[in-house]
């Protein structure tokens, strides 16, 4: 056995735990009854400290150097990456003491409860001490992973993707603020779709035979994963095992589909990834805004598409027989693709997310940067609102209480989610040209040729490339907002009747 | 901290890492997608490999001295019976090499495989070689167990049944059988029951609502639990979370209800257990004898009486519909107890059953302690089916390849299942006496003064007590066969109406 050998077995093993604490994590979510919730918490916290202690074991560094000092690394691309990844997860990892991760998790339990208590009551005063204690730990959490110069929110938004920071960031957001903005106001002029399809009472069943058809259309392996309900969707790799969790109401099987596709999208680059390579860095996600750019293709750039619509109307009268009668493709295609300002982020419709992201990223970025205390928060969160979005915020509940990611210790997190938007955009249009065409597939019923294309060009990657090397890899050229405003404006100035 | 905190957290956690398996197990028998095997056999090696890890850590051997030293101790009966059983799984645990217990782990994969191969295309010859190799790794497993002048076969039976030996199991089972062969030809010349109502064809979700029904009114609580369907049933506690699998077939709705009742009544006595004691010897289920009279108990004392069937008619009424046309409770009473010797084990009647036992602890033994080669194991077992039930065994996939337990390693357990058997009549007689007349009760739907007896008198102790010791408690009496054989010829007297 070479160090090289040692040190995959060693990380193997912990993978092997993280994987085993994603199966219980998503049984709590579908499957444990009420009262388990006690020990549920125990067990979860039990593996997360014996990942803990395999990922910073001391032989790590030991084995590392071995690794890093052997020619026989350089000289293998693949051992070269995976190297490289686990000397970058395990500085991290070493980096933060064991008395701060414990207090942070423990934070994070008691924050998470405090959150949702505050949010039903709708008592933001509430939270604000366990906020408070939250920005704290986090800055503490930034000051022992920075490097020189760096901020602290850039530390933490490193974590989730690696190489952005808030500089790009504002680059890449300023101007787009601007042009949906701009977007949302000439959609007023034009003919706003009706949403009667979407205001239809469906049973369930039907629903779930229906976007489970859909899936099994783009290609989710069922050897290798499973559909599965729960309250708020996810996705989630089980080790080799990738398990989607959707919701059904009972009306609105437009959400359902949409969450369905989107989950969808996180699972296919899951099954994706290439087995030789499970457990290592290599048969890995590369990071959050890639992970979201697969959902968000599948979900929006196929599945809110024209020709998706002329491929998919037949299934969804199979399925949903009735709710059919008096629609067609057309009318909900239109439907699907209404732009709609709102108070919640996970309501928002393509035109507006981001500026709910946007709003986001300013005030985290000012916590923990320390020009914005907690006190301010529910104000400068109504005054974003105003100005990006032009709603009135009624309550705290419908405003800065109503995303659980703070309370979680996320910071650094939601800029992910309009990065998907925009690497989506970047990736579709790329695949749009090497194809020779995305529609003509997509009004056929071909996922295939897509999805092989995105396993060759992103999945199989693993984590070999950063981000940004993946996406001039992929497209030719750096991450830019321009494809994603303009797949927008192509795609709702037909859907609002715009003049060209 | 004292010893005894430090001990109790250090196999508090030890037990987390069992539940965690669990839960793994149940998942793959329910949920896992068929990829995903290899990675989870992993999970479970490791999660193994950690658990054993923790109990035989040599600071458990430091802990334990100095609890057994502190006079705390034995003044506390709850401290003393949690370090005496520590101290015996302890024991046992370090007493078996690692290479030993990672040489069976991986033997006990490749042989079940080997076992279920084997027994799908009838061929023992395939499966003998492991089998053979299956016995010598238990025979060192039992010389590493054994006291002086105990026998391996009995030191691999006290693992499942604290201080059963085969020479108590002789005495017990050589009248038995004698009295279950009379009892099964004097019912030649009964009435036998018809079984039409077991022939109908059943919808599924019909008879899932019909049997969840009466797992709601034994009293199973699904804070605590939750009930699904799988392959095999069987029931296993995830951590205060216990997890009842049964089975549907299309026909045979008396099997469903038989099977849930079953898994039902293990499941009671894992939610009987004290809260408080979680994670300690005081919160954990005693032997396999006692799990298996609980459930034998609420799926044959109770869920085959006449006074259940007057309970429960009007419940499969309402669930079975038309199926109940033309039939009443007392001829499905009768047909649910209906005799008929048979080739395979898991399908027995209450007459037969521990016949089925007798032959595998006849050979089981033999093989262990070396009077019966493997080659021989066939001609054995015919032999002993047509002695014991008078049928001819028509081949090794319905004969000795019918079990999986020899290729799992498990040897020293099939009697529990006949002891379970016992100590249910057992306790049945001392319940009935003790809360004047069972029957009442039953035909009320009472089931709540049952299942309170029997927490109090046996789940509320966990492992305080011996299996011999907790028998006498709660009956008064060592465990025998008489009460079992008076309650099988009263009932089975009264459904093949024999003259009294």
């Amino acid at each position: 056995m070479t160090a090289y050998d040692d040190l995959r077995a060693h990380l193997r093993s912990a993978h092997l735990l993280g994987t085993t604490a994603a199966l219980l994590s998503w049984d709590q979510e579908t499957m444990m009854p009420k009262g388990a919730g006690a020990v549920r918490a125990e067990q979860l916290s039990l593996l997360a400290e014996l990942q803990h202690q395999r990922t910073t074991d001391p032989r790590v560094a030991d084995w590392l150097a071995a690794c890093e000092a052997d020619p026989r690394t350089q000289a293998d691309p693949d051992r070269a990456a995976n190297v490289r990844q686990w000397r970058r997860d395990h500085t991290r990892a070493t980096r933060l003491p064991s008395a701060l991760v414990a207090e942070l998790a423990a934070h994070e339990s008691t924050a998470q409860q405090g959150w949702a208590t505050a949010r039903s009551k709708d008592d933001y005063r509430r939270f604000q001490p366990l906020l408070d204690r939250m920005v704290v730990l986090q800055q503490q959490k930034a000051d022992c992973l920075r490097l020189p110069g760096q901020s602290r929110w850039d530390a933490l938004a490193d974590l989730y993707e690696p190489g952005m920071t808030a500089a790009l960031l504002r680059e890449l957001f300023g101007p787009l603020r601007q042009q949906l903005v701009a977007l949302r106001q000439r959609l007023t002029d034009g003919s706003e779709p009706d949403d009667a399809f979407q205001r239809q009472r469906i049973e369930r069943p039907a629903q779930e035979t229906f976007v489970r058809a859909v899936t099994t259309a783009f290609g989710f392996d069922p050897k290798f994963g499973r559909l599965d309900t729960s309250v708020h969707p996810f996705c989630t790799n089980v080790g080799n095992d990738v398990r989607l969790c959707t919701r059904f109401g009972d009306d609105d099987v437009l959400d359902a589909l949409g969450s369905t596709m989107h989950e969808c999208g996180h699972g296919l680059y899951e099954q994706g990834t290439e087995p030789e390579h499970f457990g290592t860095p290599l048969g890995e996600p590369v990071s959050l805004g890639i992970h979201e750019s697969q959902s968000r293709l599948w979900e929006n750039h196929v599945g809110r598409s024209a020709a998706f619509w002329r491929w998919c109307w037949p299934l969804a009268q199979r399925h949903l027989g009735a709710a059919c009668d008096g629609f067609d493709a057309a009318r909900v295609f239109r439907t699907a693709n209404r732009v709609q300002p709102s108070l919640i982020r996970v309501e928002a419709d393509e035109a507006t997310y981001d500026l709910h992201v946007m709003v986001r990223f300013e005030l985290e970025q000012a916590l923990i940067d320390g020009q914005l205390g907690t006190a301010n928060l529910p104000g400068e969160w109504n005054r974003l609102y105003r100005e990006y979005l032009g709603v009135q915020v009624p309550n705290d509940r419908q405003g800065c209480l109503q995303d659980v990611h703070w309370s979680c210790g996320l910071f650094g997190y939601f800029p992910t989610y309009t990065l998907g938007n925009l690497y989506a955009a970047q990736f579709a249009a790329a695949a749009d040209r090497a194809l020779g065409g995305l529609d003509q597939l997509l009004e056929r019923g071909n996922f295939t040729t897509l999805r092989e294309w995105l396993r060759r060009q992103i999945h199989r990657h693993g984590r070999r490339h950063s981000p940004a090397e993946l996406c001039q890899l992929v497209t030719g050229a750096p991450l830019s907002s321009a494809p994603f405003l303009a797949y927008l404006e192509q795609k709702l100035g037909s859907v609002y009747r715009l003049p060209a």
